[in-house]
């Protein structure tokens, strides 16, 4: 199985590509973080979905996991990555790549067992889970790396099948 | 010119497709509203897609006015309504049709002078600048053409080209 997992942004976008092998492990195959130039929301939304069309056309995933837009600060950062997740939806059914969408919350829960767990446990586990000498840089790939470690997780613990 | 108007949402979806005359009036080619019965966000997304996209190509906007979403009380629907709008956005950059978005506020300025007027206001300015015997029901069609009817004005009173 081969899981994209995405920690969506309209600047920033960490991607991480997991595949399982035989003996249950997942092994990262690539992961990185899009780093969104362009001026304008428009602009912006285009290039997220070329980039993620390439990732798609490239790795083809069984799955896409997302994280959830849930708590938030600031009102209109939320609004604008809500729209970028909303063309990240629409290209994966148009590639029919079923989806899957996490709250913070619940990718704690599936990777260090609590929703309350801080971000330092959990950037801790990806390091020792993948044998990564160091963390990935920017933390939007260690998110993203995250993302899909925890969706993955939850698709076997609840035996969803894609 | 032609001005494709819309209100956006996931589920009722208004739409209005203006055209401008020689003597500088407006009249409406055509308008309705997308019912969008699919249960799940992400066959919702990409029943709008399919839609909006036929409607680019069959009525060649030159310009999209979209509704911003500004003020709500349910932070869920505005998250969702946002990734229809984030779609939306997509496409019109994808199918080179530049996009405007108003607020509200600048709807009701761009339509009676004032951000504050109520909802029946704009109706009854719709129905008589249209010279509609009634008015287009649901109120999702009635908002779309108010957008268009906006975003005419804004681009009129800002001298925008496009």
């Amino acid at each position: 199985m081969i899981i994209l997992g995405i920690d969506p942004g309209t600047v920033r976008v960490g991607w991480a590509v997991l595949k399982t092998k035989k003996q249950g492990e997942l092994v990262p195959l690539n992961y990185g973080c899009w780093e969104i130039k362009e001026i304008s929301q428009g602009q912006r939304l285009n290039k997220i979905a070329t980039l993620f069309t390439q990732t798609l056309k490239q790795h083809q995933p069984q799955v896409l996991v997302l994280e959830k837009v849930f708590f938030f600060q600031n009102t209109k950062t939320a609004l604008s990555i809500s729209q970028a997740i909303g063309v990240l939806i629409y290209l994966s059914q148009k590639h029919k790549v079923p989806y899957l969408e996490l709250t913070p919350l619940e990718i704690k829960q599936y990777l260090v067992g609590y929703g309350r767990a801080d971000k330092k446990e959990v950037q801790k586990l990806i390091q020792c889970y993948f044998s990564f000498a160091e963390l990935p840089k920017p933390d939007d790939t260690a998110d993203a790396l995250a993302v899909a470690l925890a969706g993955f997780n939850k698709i076997k613990n609840n035996k969803l099948s894609f």
